[in-house]
C-alpha cells in the first residue's frame, strides 16, 4: 500500500472516532522524492481518498496538474513545520474535543507528569519527567503561527503542539511516529480532562 | 448514488453515533424537480433505507402513492424552514445529546467564540465572531413553532437551531452542507459542555 | 431472519456499545407458539447467536433438549415480567453505565420532565408529563424481585425499570417496541447525569 | 482458531475502543505446551496479528528463533504473575483512560461496593462484597513491581491491579476469563469515575 492509500485510510479511521467533523482538518507527507502532498480543501473526512492530496512547494502553492485545486487553508503550518524539523515526513492535524477544551482552560502550555504514555513522545524514556506541550492562540493569519513556532521551538520537542479551540499539530519521521505522537496528546488530555472536571 | 440513497446512508450513519436513538429524529429533502420528500414516522433510524422517504406537498401533506403513509410528525417543521429559507435543499435533524444537554442548561440561546470550527457555518470566515444559536421551547403543536422561527428568524443566519431537551435542526443547500452545518453545532455543544461540567 | 437471529443480532449491537460487559446481561423472547426462549447463562454477548437461547417452562426450568443447560441467573425476573404483564413478547436488560450511575445517586426513582424522547415510551404522548421509573434495590434473591415487582406494579407503566448498580429492564409487545423503551430509558440517564454532573 | 489468533483479534478490538492508543500494552498467553508467548514491542495493536507474539523463557527472555526480537519492555510483569499464579494462561494489560483516571484520583487501591459487576471477578458471587483493587506506583524498574507484587499478593484475589497513571493488568485461567476481569474492571472503574465527577 503506498503512503497516499496509507495515510487516506489513517484519515478515515480519526473521522470515524470523531477528530474531523464537519470537513475540517489538513494532513501532508513527503514523498521518497521528498515531494511535499496537502490535503485539498473541504473534503468531508469519511471519504477522503489518495487522489485528494495535492502536490504543493515549499512555499506551500499548489503545482503541476493541481496549480488550480485549493490546498488547506493551513498549507502554510505544514511548510513551516517541514522547514524547522527537516526530518519531518508526515504531518497530522486533528480537531479531538480533549485537547481544544484543555486548550480552553489552559494558558500557554499543558502540563502532564508520572504518565506512562508520556513515552509515546520519541525521546521520552520515563514517566518521570514533565512533559510540557505549547498551546497556541488560534489566528486566520498564517504569518502569525509562523513567528509563533520560531519563538516556541524549544518547547515543540515533544512533536506537537495544541492551538487554543482549534485543534492539534503532531508530527514524525514516519506516518507510524506522527500517528503515535499524535494519539498520545489526545489520550494524555483525556486523561487531564477528566481528572480535573 | 442518488440522493435518496445517500441521505439514508447519512441517517445509517447518524445512528451508529447515537444521534437517533429508539426511532427518534426525522430528515427531508428537495429532488432535482423541487419535490420534497420526508421520512416516514416511527422507523428505527438503523435500518432506514430509500424506500422510507415520502413525497410531500407544501402543506406537509403525503401525496400520490404515499398518501396513506404517517410521515414525521415534525413534518411542518421542514416546510417551514424551506419556506423561510427558499435555496435550502436538505434539512437534517438531531437528538445528539450534546446540544440537547446545553439546551436544559441554558436560556433562550448558546453561543459561541473563539472556536476555530465555527467557520463551518456557512458564512462565517474566522473564530473570533460571536456565534449565537436559538433555543427554541419545545412543543407538540406545529404552529407553535412556526411564530417562532418567523419571530427568531434574524437569529438563524447560522442554519440551525436546538429544541430545548429535544434536538438540533440544521439545514443547507446541499446534503454536504446541511451534514456540515449539523456536526458543527453537534461539536461546538460537546466542547462547551466539556468546558462547564 | 427468524426472532432468534433478530434478537442475537441486536445483542451483538448492544455489545458493541457497551452495554454487556464481560459475559454479563440476558434476554428472552416469546416465539409464535408462546413458548418462551431466555439466554444462557455465561455467554461473551459479542459472540452470542441464535444457537444460545433456551427454552423454559413458566417456572424458569430449561425443557426439552435444553434441560441440561444453565439459563441466565436471573431467569426468574424474565417469568415475573411475562405473568405481570401478558402482552409481553421481548424482554431486554442492559449494564449500560448511564442508568447504573444514575441508581446510585437517586432514591427509589429517577424522574423525567420536558424530554422529547419521553414519547418513546408506549403510552406517552406528550414531552409535558413526568415521567418517574422505579429503582429496585440489588439482590441475588429472585423472590425478592417477584415481591418488589409486585408491589410496585403501579409504577412500570412505562415498561422497564432499574436495579440499583445492577442495569436496567424493558420490555415490549415486539423487538421493535422493546428495543425503543430501552433506548429511551438510557438516553434520558445520559442526559440526566450529563446535566447534574 | 488457534489462542494466537483469537487473541491477536481480542487485541485489535481492544484497540478499536481505545484502550492501546499510540503502540502501548502488551499481552502473553501459555499455548497447549507451557510456552509462554509475549506481545513483541511497540506494534500499532490496530494492526496486532498471530505473528506478532514471541516465545519466552520463565526470565522473559525470547528464545528460539526469536531471539532477535524485542519482546515489551514490560514482559517480566507477565512472567511474575505466572509465576504468582500458575494456574494462569492468558495476561492482559490495558490502558483503558478510566481506570488510568481511578488511579491518579486514588491512594494504594480502589475499592467497589453493591455492583452487580463485581461477580464478573472469578470468586465473588455477590454484589454485596467490598472489592478492593490494588493500585501499585508506577516504575520503569521491572524488580520494582515484582517486589511490589509479591507484598500485595494477598490483594490479587480478584485477578488484576492497576499501575498508577500508567494501565490495567487482569488475567485468567482463559482468555474468556481473563477478558472478563479486564472488563469488569474497566466497567467498575467507568461508574466510579461518573459517580465522583
Amino acid at each position: 500500500m503506498s503512503l497516499h492509500d496509507e495515510i487516506a485510510q489513517v484519515i478515515r479511521n480519526y473521522h470515524s472516532i470523531g477528530w474531523s467533523p464537519a470537513t475540517s482538518t489538513n494532513y501532508s507527507f513527503k514523498d521518497e522524492y521528498n515531494q511535499v502532498w496537502v490535503s485539498k480543501s473541504g473534503v468531508d473526512k469519511s471519504e477522503f481518498t489518495n487522489s485528494h492530496f495535492i502536490k504543493i512547494n515549499s512555499k506551500g502553492e499548489p503545482i503541476e496538474e493541481y496549480v488550480d485545486i485549493k490546498p488547506s487553508a493551513e498549507t502554510l503550518i505544514h511548510c513551516f513545520i517541514y522547514e524547522m524539523f527537516p526530518e519531518t515526513r508526515v504531518i497530522l492535524h486533528s480537531h479531538g474535543v480533549n485537547p481544544v477544551v484543555i486548550s480552553a482552560l489552559e494558558k500557554s502550555e499543558v502540563t502532564f507528569e508520572g504518565f506512562e504514555i508520556q513515552k509515546g513522545f520519541d525521546g521520552q524514556t520515563s514517566h518521570l519527567n514533565q512533559i510540557r506541550i505549547p498551546i497556541l492562540d488560534n489566528s486566520q493569519e498564517m504569518s502569525f503561527f509562523e513567528k509563533e513556532l520560531v519563538y516556541k521551538r524549544a518547547q515543540l520537542t515533544n512533536h506537537c503542539f495544541i492551538i487554543r479551540k482549534h485543534g492539534t499539530y503532531a508530527w514524525g519521521k514516519s506516518l507510524f511516529e506522527a500517528k503515535r505522537h499524535l494519539e498520545t496528546l489526545d489520550y494524555l488530555c483525556e486523561c487531564k480532562l477528566k481528572m480535573i472536571k
